[in-house]
Parts: C-alpha cells; sequence; structure tokens
C-alpha cells in the first residue's frame, strides 16, 4: 500500500529531471562548502559499517583538539558501542576488555573546561523560540543552535545525530573519549549541560539501528552485545586515493531560509506555525 | 567510567528504601489508574518478543473501532514490519506475501473521516507553547496533546512511541490497518495531520532497535528484512490467566505537575526553562 508518508520520501529521492526548474529552495552549486578533512572522524565498525561524524573545532575547540590527538593514537581502536538506551542515547569509547578506565594518550587534557554556553550570537537562519532556547537557528556553516532572547549567548543544540562528551557530574569531566549520540524523541534538555564535538554526517543508521537492552541505563550487561570499534581515524589521516570527501549545505542564503519556509509549510499539509530547530533538514553530500 | 548522563537512569531503576519519605513528585498509589484490558493491543513479533499499545478509543473512536475489528478478525497475523526509516518512522500492517493489497474484514470502515483535530481544551498539566502548538500539555488521563491558544482545538502529540495511522495522500483514506510509530528527533509535524490511535507502553525497542535500509523510504527491498508479525490481540481477547493488565499514572494532581517541575529544573543542571511535551515522561506500570 502507497502511504503519504512515504510518497514525500520516495519522491525527495527520485533523479531530478534534467529540464526542471530550480525551486527557491533548492542550493545553488556556491551553497554547497567543503568539509575540511581533518574536520571529518570515520568511525568503523566490526561488520564493515562505518560512521562519518563532522567535527565542530569553531565551537568547542578544546574538545575537538582531544579528539584529534586521540584519533591519531588510535585510542578508540577496539572499543566499543557499550550502550543503547531506547529513546535516549547511543554511548561509545569505553574499554570493554579492562575493568579499569583506559589511559588517556599524552596531549589529551583530562578536564578541559566545558565548552557548551558561547559568548554572543548566531549568524544563520533564525527559526523561533522553543521550550528549551529564547532563539533557535541554523548557523552559516550548519549547526542546529540555541540562543538566549538577549542575543548574548549560544549553544549547540542536542538533536537526532549531535555528538556529545560524556562527563562524570562536574561539568569539566569529559574529555572527549567517550561520546555519545541521542536517537530518541528529544534531548535538548542536555542543550547547555554537555558539550557538543560534532554530528553524525552519514551512518547514524548503525548505531540507532542497534538492538536495544532492558540492563539498567542500556548499558549491555554482556560483552558480546558490544559492537567492537574497529577504528577511528581522521579523513585527512587516511590514504589520498579513496579518502571521503563531503560538502555542508551553508545556510546564510535565501535558498536556506525559503527551504526552511517550505517546510513550516508543507504543500497539502495543514501549516504547521512553526518548525522545531531540530527538525530542519541540513543537507550533507559527498564530493567529488 | 561512570558518566552523569548514566547515573539518574540507575537511580531512576533503584529500589526505593522501604523507610524514604514520599517526594512531592512521587505518585500517590490512587494516581495510578486502570487500563481496560479491552485498550491494549498486543502485538507479537517473531522471535517472541512483544509491543504492547494502549489504545485512544476517547480521541480517535472511529479509527479504534477499526483496529479492534482487525484484531478480532486477526487481520495483522501474517503481516510484516516492513518500514523502518532512520530517524524518522517504523510501519507495520502490509501483507507481505501479496501484491495486492489485503482486503479489509467485514465491519472495517475503509474511509473514516480524519480524527486528528478535536473541538475544546484539554484537561491535565499544561506545559507552554511550543513551535507547533499555542498550548501543549499532558491530558488527565496521559496522553500528550497540542491545542490552540484559545483553548478551542487540540489534538494528541506525535511523540516517540505513538502509534498513527498511515494513509494515502487525502485525509480520510487511512483505516487503521497499517499503522506506524515515530523513532526518531521529531515528528511533531505530522499533528493536526495524520490520526493517531495510541501509544506503545512497553517494547517500543523492539520496534525502534530494528535494522536500518538504504532503500527509498526505508521501505525493506528483501522480504526476508521484515519482521514477521505473528499476531495480534486485544488482551481482553486472551486467556484471563496470563493476561496482562496496565495503569497509567494519571496527571490530573500535584504530584504530576511537581514531577514536570522537577524535569524542567533538573538537579545539577542548568534549568531548561521550558520543556517539550514529548519529553514528559508518561508513567505506566503493570498491575497485579
Amino acid at each position: 500500500m502507497i502511504d503519504a508518508l512515504l510518497l514525500p520520501l520516495l519522491l525527495q529521492a527520485a533523479p531530478v529531471a534534467a529540464a526542471a526548474a530550480l525551486l527557491p529552495s533548492d542550493p545553488l552549486p556556491g551553497d554547497w562548502r567543503a568539509i575540511p578533512d581533518d574536520e571529518l572522524l570515520v568511525m568503523t565498525l566490526a561488520g564493515g559499517g562505518t560512521v562519518t561524524i563532522r567535527l565542530a573545532p569553531a565551537y568547542a575547540p578544546r574538545h575537538v583538539a582531544n579528539m584529534l590527538a586521540l584519533a591519531r593514537a588510535r585510542w578508540w581502536d577496539a572499543t566499543s558501542i557499550y550502550r543503547v538506551q531506547d529513546n535516549w542515547v547511543v554511548q561509545w569509547g569505553g574499554a570493554p576488555t579492562d575493568a579499569e578506565e583506559k589511559p588517556l594518550p599524552a596531549g589529551v587534557a583530562k578536564s578541559p573546561v566545558a565548552e557548551y554556553d558561547l559568548p554572543g550570537a548566531f549568524h544563520g537562519v533564525s527559526i523561533g523560540a522553543d521550550p528549551y532556547a529564547g532563539r533557535t537557528g541554523i548557523t552559516a556553516d550548519s549547526w542546529a543552535v540555541g540562543g538566549s532572547a538577549d542575543g548574548r549567548r549560544a549553544w549547540l543544540a542536542h538533536c537526532y545525530g549531535t555528538v556529545g562528551v560524556a562527563r562524570d557530574a562536574a561539568p569539566d569531566t569529559g574529555s572527549g573519549a567517550e561520546l555519545f549520540m541521542p536517537l530518541g524523541g528529544s534531548a535538548r534538555r542536555l542543550d547547555r549541560n554537555y558539550t557538543i564535538v560534532g554530528r553524525v554526517i552519514d551512518g547514524a543508521g548503525q548505531l540507532s539501528g542497534l538492538p536495544r537492552t532492558a540492563a539498567p541505563g542500556g548499558v549491555y550487561l554482556i560483552a558480546a552485545e558490544r559492537t567492537p570499534i574497529v577504528s577511528v581515524r581522521l579523513a585527512s589521516d587516511l590514504p589520498a586515493v579513496g579518502r571521503p570527501h563531503w560538502q555542508y549545505r551553508s545556510a546564510d542564503n535565501p535558498r536556506f531560509a525559503a527551504m526552511v519556509a517550505l517546510r513550516q509549510s508543507p504543500k497539502g499539509m495543514v501549516a504547521l506555525g512553526g518548525i522545531d530547530v531540530c527538525d530542519v533538514p541540513l543537507g550533507v553530500r559527498r564530493a567529488q
């Protein structure tokens, strides 16, 4: 049976006819900008699946610097995805074979200050207020953000696919070695409480489709339930041949704003009034 | 490593000490109310997992009446979960062995009028406005709802675990035979566009943990990828011995309001300001 939920997605996936006119919401070629190879983390899982993370050095420089050092030290290799809590988070980076914590490599700060509340306003497309922020929007460089109504503070927002830094109770106790990704209905209550270091731009389903466990906190009790992480590498450290390249769709242009407006008032549906900042599609594509 | 994301959940799961004083946010015994057995749908999947759905006859009477007839006719038996689109929906009720549509049993209306925009205000706990509704809240009988600011319209909200009626383009083309459950970051844009017939109160992870597919719209291309549905039964049609009984936590009491307030300002965290209506935990428990 065909259903309306399915149709828009199939249409989206259909190839654009050669002669089709551009819509005001379609990106122009120049709207696509390169993600630097040293801001792309490629995580390879047992079984061969890969998860690609775009890092956010402009927003969490200390934690991202840690992550570069961790990747180069191959610290994550042979760790695992050890927690999948339904409607909440998937978490990885533990050392499954050790009861003890795995020592951090040289050059990795154990307690960088938290980086989840940034001075200044964001620039890009404004989406509106919501229960968690006086303003929300998408930055020019394509990050979902919240901000104070007075424009003096801003922060990256926890959406599906966001990569955050797990930590102990104190805000400065996450190094970036242990990471989580929200996979459920809402994780916005983590905004301004956890440092966001990036977002999954490809392969998020490899994480969200993992089996749930009834164990407390979603932490697999049996080692065999965990998904081994084979390797985590910066794209810039991979051989030039076969290295992945990605682009993001920039938001500081009227095409992006038109797409958001269309999303708020979809054709053939009751107009929504507004939209959740996490429900704005942040385009990415592979570069040639 | 212990992390703060994990701790509250572990504490939640810990048994309450016998001598512990009740907090203002703790439910009293009378706050728990029975869900009638004929408002509980038990779906058994291949492999033995079960998914329990609380039906919403007060909000979508025509579609729920259809579903009772479908369950009694065993219409869903040997259908399947045939769609799992990452960060969007899981969908079931198709007839995997037929290219044709499976005929509906006698007594099932093919085109009931849509039931997603209801006259009147809701009563319960008010949560506040959000991008999709002038008001939101939890009804006394524990449903997440949106409503117009003037209190003249209300509707059930699409949250993680909500069960909705898939349909063709026209609003009255869903019978309740094909159903979907949102599993991703936000499905609120479906509010006032799709009829909600219930919500999963147990076993949602059996659906959200299914493998994703890269196929268009998340529809498995290979029959073997689908998860067979063994049976779908009303609890009231199951043998009395072993029949499941469930209760919901009512929201028309100060304990529930205190719990929401606590959720908005969690201990040890930056206060959130507000909360998304889909992020309010709707308590359920098995009755003795």
